[in-house]
């Protein structure tokens, strides 16, 4: 009776992880997920449309948590999306809770290897508003049509007295800007004082692909037990060759010291082989390594994976 | 293989709320859902179906509770519905767990404006079968053949000697009838020596709708810390006018006092308008007060949502 | 835009059961379940494919806890299975969490009355691994593919170093094979020194199909408070008479005493009519009994249910 697609990422890897001196072996989750979708026409060029997302564990079949959400351990639930809107010649509104335009804008524009998820995700990226306690709730966003190749997202997180935050609004702005092989975005974020400024690029020519973002974060009073952690500057480095059904990547990322937090300094490097069986499923070999200038763990991992996107 | 539905209803309202002296600016869920729901023929008029529905915050994609359900914070579970029916020439057979046919039958019937959920649902309904700790589950239900326009629903609620309910059965009645432009319902539901018995009528005439029901309580042991509240009648009037797809809807509720709880009655009303961008999805803005003669606080809300049915 | 199947299995049973001297009427859940399927053709030969499900309980609507999975009470969860895989020439790799394929080729295969589900299920069968506290997760299973008729199943679940289990992998190993009306089975599973064996025939001639199965267990470190309770016999024999829509059954199961527990020996039989109105849905009575040589508290049912398969 209506047009609802069933969708979803079965992401699966086995991997041999080190923490510190200590190893494991194990099969892990990749942000796998499933959803449901659908849009209807309302005639005149608007459109309504809504989408409920829901992660869970595929190594073991749990529901997975989301941040801001309380939720029981183990349990399904749509923390990862649970969104109406309506579209048309105004652009979009959108009601609900769904994951910041200023993420996918550039931490996860530059992400090639694994869509960011899992072992080799982004560890260095950090937003205030997604991660400070707000999560990716309550908000209500708008997005304009495309001017010229350039589109422009703005949201607000209502706040609705929720503790730890101060009983501040959270905001969420992104823009993304195509130009022939060209791609450009920023994000940016704020909450209580608390920001991130996010700036991506990324360049295709023949089979190389090659990407990287900027992030300046600014903590007043999140971090370092509430105190706040200063400023810090994060870099981020990826680039794919592929061939045929192979594709190679690199990504590196360098957070340097927040400026109140002596040795908070870290670097990730992740070399990837993924080998695509469709446009939907592939395997897939990474090694990754995390080294924390702070006599934290490093931590690094070798996986082998499966991915099948429904 | 086999004919299945995927549904379900987002439905969500940014609101200012007044609790007593306190205001709030949230984003809220109201009654959002998703489902599954199937039938086959099985030859000789005979039919099997079966359905499950599962409540989730549209604001926040927490998974939501129902009553008599113990199930974790923020999980999704088919509290909303889990039956499997068979029906023929003999009516319908139900087992599992639904929602009470003699609350359909009277006021979720007359609660036209915005599907009895939300903030502005209907306060002053009750029930002591689904409220007072045998929830929705545990049924076995008939339904009759419609015999000229009347349809009569029955179900027993199995105790199972479930705590805090006396180890009594629960019984739902409904009756629904329609002649033309007049609707008439009648519910009533009982529990150990507890039960409400409501009366329902609707009635259209051009684009006008009006409808209203009277319900009769009497509470034994479970109100007032388990010395029964004694007995109350409660009526609603609610009337809509329709025209092209505005909706413009007034509904008014008035709960006298419970005869052995002084100063327990209250009011409530609501001024909604609704504007249907199609059958399935409208945007709607109401206005809704409930005032109660105790000093408990009154609340009040403003708001505006988008509703998706897909 | 994909293959995917919804499917499930709602199974719901009014029953009169007695524990020891209680006796309680009630509605139950027999194994309920929802789940998400599909393949992707690779080209080839080859095959993509993933499985997810989650159990419910039937007659209440709140999702169902699995062996060995940490999930908060009464939430939908995959439990039941999340499985990602890869099929070929080479047989099947699989990935993820699912139900042991030692238990389908024996005890589940002569579990003809109701699929081994619900208070007639099968109360003696015992496996290490599933039932030890690893569950079915973290699983690496491969399939060979069919050699004329014989079918090898074998998969290592990961320990994690997961607490309870002393960091040791759990095994798998099945077998099935058919023989025009012979089909034969054998299960193997082992952790940590504890093993169970099984092996399963099932014969059909006519309307008439036998079945049983044997099984050994050894017990060194989980059961007896983690002494050990030593080996034990296990049998089951299993019968069908079918007749058009009706079937008639009985099942006979029979566990020795544990070597090291006195008086752990149990007996359990069920006879069982299934009335098929179509091939997805049945009503169907049963009698169970459970009796303990222990002072245990013996066990009976009498049942009425409805099965509808979607």
């Amino acid at each position: 009776q209506s047009s609802v697609t069933l969708y979803g990422r079965v992401n699966t890897t086995v991997e041999r992880q080190k923490l510190g001196s200590v190893s494991t072996t194990g099969m892990f989750n990749n942000s796998s997920r499933w959803g449901i979708k659908g849009s209807e026409d309302l005639g005149g060029g608007m459109k309504a449309g809504f989408q409920l997302e829901s992660g869970f564990a595929s190594d073991t079949g749990a529901g997975t948590g989301w941040p801001g959400l309380t939720t029981a351990a183990g349990a399904l639930n749509f923390g990862r999306q649970s969104e109406v809107n309506l579209s048309g010649g105004f652009g979009m509104l959108r009601l609900g809770n769904f994951v910041p335009e200023s993420y996918y804008a550039t931490a996860d524009y530059v992400s090639m290897h694994n869509h960011d998820t899992g072992s080799s995700s982004d560890a260095l990226y950090y937003d205030p508003v997604w991660f400070g306690g707000l999560g990716t709730k309550n908000k209500i966003g708008y997005r304009t049509p495309s001017m010229g190749g350039l589109t422009v997202d703005a949201a607000v997180l209502l706040h609705e007295k929720a503790a730890g935050t101060n009983n501040k609004n959270g905001y969420d702005l992104a823009a993304n800007y195509n130009m022939g092989p060209l791609h450009l975005g920023a994000g940016y974020s704020y909450v209580n004082s608390n920001y991130q400024l996010g700036l991506r690029a990324l360049y295709t020519f023949g089979q190389f692909t090659v990407g990287g973002y900027y992030q300046r974060n600014k903590d007043d009073n999140q971090l370092n037990g509430g105190n706040g952690a200063g400023t810090r500057n994060n870099f981020r480095l990826s680039g794919m060759y592929a061939m045929g059904a192979s594709e190679f990547h690199v990504n590196v990322g360098r957070a340097n010291d927040w400026s109140k937090l002596n040795d908070s300094a870290a670097t990730q490097w992740t070399l990837g082989y993924n080998y695509n069986l469709s446009k939907r499923t592939k395997v897939y070999t990474y090694y990754t390594k995390l080294n924390n200038e702070a006599p934290t763990a490093d931590f690094s991992s070798l996986a082998l994976g499966v991915r099948h996107n429904f």
